[in-house]
């Protein structure tokens, strides 16, 4: 556990204390009790990819899930400080065996691998395998198609038996920062454990803060209601699980190829969602569900959604709910509901709101595991790179329609996320200068306005002065 | 239970009577329980398929494994009296359903369809589905070479989860014919319950007779050892699910493409195999696997093989024996014990056999779950269409390489199998008359005597006149 | 599997060929896995009780358990043979451990215990101790008092766990005979499977024959059904259990103290009664039920009870259906179904009258794993003792109450039972030659032809010429 | 979650608001998955004592359960603001059923009474109603003699299924204040994730405070390392239960008939004490365990003994170290180690010291799951009832041999306990003033310091000014 520090930022109240932080360890990985068995075909397209290949992927995203008990969002810092880091494949009578050296001590126990972080590693493995093998190599989906996107998305899901479940609906999805106040952690944990009271299960982005804290909570609520089979899911892409390494209470980690089905992954799973308090990231992910929920074609869909947070927050969420309401409109407001300082009562709005999506699903034949009803515009699909042109494309104007709108500011937020805490968005930074966005005077305000209050807040970064990525142009 | 016919011949001991066996179904299957998640892509391309295409043979092969109850070999016949049977596809709230009309009533009990049958039918529906999209229509398998094949078999067996198993190797494939005598069914049960109380599973090729005895013994032995997790593997294809449709006790079932594909399943999967008596079909895979193991590249892997029966059975695998030893020599004969009349002897051996199969893999760090390392040449993969043309081009001379001359009459078998069981073959047979296998007086008169003893046996058909469908020609 | 005999006399299909049947064994039992704990107390009191006491009982309970794979109910035989068998008790660090030497070495495999009888062991050891500490040394029931029996009994099976199920009724207790042909041995079979194709549970008396028939069918039925908590629950004694040892497929195994209580048991567990063919144990079993249900307090209790065999047991059962007319009359006649040749029906019957039994205990807030309400007289409860001068006492006679004319009957075979198989009873006629049993002609003439019939049906012993142990004195 | 008080004194960082905290429930509770099962005899035992009777006491019992969220040790405002708590006993279907009136709306989320509560007053009516009748009302233990309370612990520990587990060694029974600062309550759920990560399981006292931290820390170290079966045991009496309610977290709660018995129970299954800060109580545990070590026949066994705490409780150590060597001796200071602010080391030491038990209990043949060999003196077994005699009578001088200074001292802090927080004891204070205890001058010195500074440090009671309820007389 990490000395309080001066602001009042502290995250876990339980976490390892390691003797030698720094420390590395070498180790011998069996993946004894877990699922994984690799085709000859799968190891060698593994290991016979040179630098930059899928190899070079894999050991970046181990390197990440190794990392977890670090809590730092330093990306850069945390590959610089274990450039040594070695992960080496081979197999053996019980599968595949993984060899680590130099890997953080962290995530060991008493020279031990802990079983949660081993599961991830495994889990890396398949999917990075997978997505590379049977969904971009296997020509059976076509990227640029929406609806085989969508089917890639179920597939890579199904794959990582995140749809093996087959219970009553129970899934909270919940949003937030990494980089929240120990009073807004605090929150987090105990709407977590008001939704495991309830037998619900959550899936978050599985980093720390927001997105730890509901985990936490619900282990100790399904502990009290004697349930031993809830679902703790995380789900992750390349370019942010070294930011937002996933903890090793997620029991059912998916690694998604990008950004854009990440998002797809969460709201076709969800059947609640709750949103805490947060930065950029956050942001991007009310932008792209309200986007959504905007089509018409989804008018009738029942997506419950509950922004909340501790009477500390109650200024936070004003905040946002103004900016929403200026740039999406009322109708994108009727879609949410603000509970603050009620952890009880954001619970039961996410069950009640859960039984309506029960009934619509039963009603429409539509999977309880797979929202495929759900129409996803191609907007929100189409992966967005965010280079210093395509952010300086983006058109933030107030007479936009409010789907374009939110497609548009989503894709801000995702340059801003990239630039915060992503390799490649630093790098570019700090080649040339901080991204810039252009729209007229009145978005341009509420945008300033609002990050102007992220960075305040500290919402933006673990640790450290923050210095922004961007420039807003009116 | 059918009453025991003149001849001695009866199958199983306990098994369903039914009031009214030519009685039909109507029923909604919901797969409840079971595993399987279908993409909107999967379903499509089964529901688009015409006339021939994959639905077709999904609806055939669903038609077998509600037949399981049935107890006859003769596939037209059931499809003739099925023919109104039918089967949709459906997309409900708990995932896929399917609806049968017309279903065979010795699937349900008092109007609910067994569970066991209910899974194989999901199986079915898992594995057509998985080899006509992943397998077939990806592009990554190349499947005119002999590596890619191998990471084929593989990938359908992973996908029917059948790899999950993570324990010691326990797994003893039992072959034997499905028309076997009361005596010789008894016998194939005190085995599988003498493997059963020592731990170990069964896989067989899931019919009747052999197939079934071992499974059941088994269940008695792993009952009395409170052994829950007992697996009992069934590996079928297509062209003989119809004739030797899964007993319900299969609690693993795995549907391959094609013979081949499904001899090379047995074979990598097996820690030990014990082939019972049996007719034409039990002459393939004893051919099959015998000229694998001739193959120098695997002169050093432990493969237990036991031929194992009751006292009356010791003249059939005399003379089995003698055949191999004339057509592919001694070093053939070295590779199986022959052990009669003692059912703990043989289960000893199978055990003794798979403790030096554990050593071996663990040694040379190959998987206990699929036989890497085993070479299995070309010949043996590539798969082989019994037609008139084929079969009469077959080479069956003494002079052969003794692997050769195996691949060769393990053709020849393949084809007689398919005359006699399967709808292509007999249709074929019907039009043209028997298939004509040409070769040297030598190896013709010792075809000769073993055809002839497996017709006076009884062992080619389950029920009336056999009629050859086959023609020696020196 | 022994060979068959030529009277067709053979009992399992498939059971164990010992290579050296009367070989002996010396092992070490440990009891990891089960649950058996013992205080220092309960130790030294088994320890400290000499010859005759309640070690004694142990061992001799304890070597019944062991010759469970040897069928014969010839127990004295089977004492002599293993007169070195000695059993020790030892604390270690798992708990209590046993040492046996001179053991049957049926009950191992290749040295190793079968699993299911070293439970049995380790129920025997916990029972035994119970009733020995807890019931009959513990003052607090006073086993003279019918509502204090009923309590022991209670209080018994729930220390033996077999209270613990809490899911719906289920519960079908099968009698019949241990020495019966293989004809119905076989429908015992297919009763068994179809109970449970239908997913109900088997309770018997634990030893061959029509008690291990059922159970056999049922976990044939349970494994076709998927279902992996199937409970084969057995219930004797002490007098009994050398002649009919538990079979290892049972795992729930309750050593009560006699067989009035043992009887209770049966009827407070049962939620449907099936009586397959028997000799004179069956005989008390349905005079004990039947005298108990004509108890006008239990005028409105649903017990399904099922008399069911092959077609050849037709004429049994008349002659039964006709003994109970005559003796007790219409109303004893109209609770019993009885069902010959259709084993799908006698299930199907079970399983309707167990609705009946679950809609009765829910209404009267009846338990549903013990059936308190029913009323169980005195009469029935009291402990029979079978010696010359208690058989000589008993009225026989028409003008008898009917239940009274129960309660003698039952103990008249009781005492027939106990002349036939049981060590006490077989020493005392040896002694003083056969019992005599005196009534009316009307009644002794009836009695004569029942038991003429299960000697000339070879019901009364498993092997030999049947020598009378009774004498009939109108 | 309880508002921050200004003294920095908050215990649960997660736990329940409740919207209405004062409010009152009625329910009907089934112990539907539980599993007990009473006998007739049980309940009219129960149902047929009058006021003050058994029936009481598990009324008692049953409120003090249900009062578990409510986080105040004031007894009597309690039972004085649930005064109109009832619960009511019946037979169902399903067993027993109880019904409650008025019971604390904490227990219950949205009307359903926490799983885990549940669980717990169905574990007090099982210990209360076997205690009086199988243990009290028995005549088969004989309490005034130390093998006979040694075994009849046993028996009780037995029968609430706390001896089911046969795995490892792994039992850390925890002791500490259940009023201590959130910072060391921090590091109380810090010590249970490090034992948590090193599946070890946790054993307290069932209050807050100290016995509650571990339990929640190892919840969530158990779910990092996939441990479902992770044991969460609660001993507790119905003296204590009041004031230190079970948290749900319990998942094996079982009620001791008194102190002593409790205490003999903690020690019997311990396999390693750690001892967290603490107020009266702890020193009576503390007094109790060290005084059981000095006995010479005690001195091969290891029991690894831990005291721990954040640097800010090094001062507590410290002094309590300095009695404990002044008091007892150089001899008992050797039977503990002192870990100040780590973790990790606290774990680890405690896995170590486990190491050594499993390895003498193995090399004794002692059962792991109770130290039968572990002398207890009946000094420590013999109950001490807290009168104003009773503690005016004992026995605090230097000369005495340490061993009875030990007993002395522990009746001293026993009796300051009850003073503070138990009924009886609240009550004789009100009576009659502060209990008075008499030694010589230096013993009345040392104490003086130590209770002056749990008073300093609030370790006495959780909320109010603290009224001493004793004084000490030179």
């Amino acid at each position: 556990m990490k000395a309080p520090s001066t602001d009042g930022r502290a995250s876990a109240s339980v976490s390892v204390t390691q003797a030698e932080p720094e420390g590395v360890v070498d180790a011998r990985v069996s993946p004894l009790g877990s699922l994984e068995n690799l085709s000859q075909r799968e190891v060698q397209q593994l290991l016979s990819s040179g630098q930059g290949g899928v190899y070079d992927l894999f050991r970046r995203c181990a390197l990440a899930v190794l990392s977890s008990g670090l809590e730092s969002d330093d990306v850069r810092a945390i590959f610089d400080r274990y450039k040594d880091f070695e992960i080496r494949l081979g197999r053996q009578a019980w599968g595949i065996k993984l060899e680590v050296k130099n890997a953080p001590a962290s995530a060991f126990v008493d020279g031990s691998m802990i079983r949660g972080i081993k599961e991830h590693l495994f889990a890396v493995l398949r999917d990075i395998v997978y997505i590379h093998d049977a969904i971009l190599g296997s020509q059976r989906f076509d990227l640029t198609d929406s609806a085989s996107i969508t089917n890639a998305v179920y597939h890579i899901l199904r794959n990582a038996r995140i749809l093996d479940y087959k219970g009553r609906p129970d899934l909270v999805v919940c949003w937030g920062g990494h980089s929240i106040s120990s009073v807004e952690y605090d929150y987090t944990k105990r709407v977590g454990y008001e939704l495991g009271l309830r037998a619900l299960s959550v899936c978050t982005g599985c980093g720390p803060g927001a997105m730890k804290g509901p985990m936490k909570g619900a282990t100790i609520g399904h502990s009290k209601q004697r349930i031993r089979e809830g679902r703790y899911i995380g789900m992750t892409e390349p370019g942010i699980i070294a930011a937002e390494p996933p903890n090793p209470i997620v029991n059912q980690l998916v690694i998604m190829p990008d950004i854009e089905k990440r998002l797809e992954a969460f709201v076709r799973c969800a059947h609640a969602i709750i949103v805490f308090p947060g930065g950029a990231g956050t942001a991007e992910e009310i932008l792209y569900l309200l986007g959504i929920l905007l089509d018409p074609a989804n008018a009738d869909q029942p997506v419950p959604v509950i922004f909340t947070g501790p009477p500390s927050a109650a200024e936070y969420f004003g905040q946002i709910d103004r900016f929403i309401g200026a740039t999406l409109g009322e109708a994108a407001r009727s879609r949410y509901k603000i509970i603050i300082g009620d952890p009880p009562q954001a619970a039961r709005e996410a069950y009640k709101g859960i039984e309506s999506v029960r009934e619509y699903r039963r009603t429409k034949s539509d999977a309880y595991n797979y929202n495929w009803l759900l129409k996803i515009p191609e907007d929100f699909q189409r992966p967005f790179e965010p280079t210093h042109e395509a952010m300086a494309r983006l058109e933030l104007r107030r007479d936009l329609p409010s789907h374009v709108m939110a497609a548009n500011l989503r894709r801000a937020f995702s340059g801003i996320v990239a630039g915060n805490v992503k390799e490649n968005g630093i790098h570019a930074i700090e080649e040339r200068g901080p991204f810039e966005l252009h729209g007229d005077k009145e978005v341009m305000t509420l945008l300033d306005e609002l990050l102007s209050a992220f960075v305040r807040q500290k919402r933006m970064k673990l640790a450290g002065e923050y210095k922004p990525c961007y420039r807003l142009v009116a």
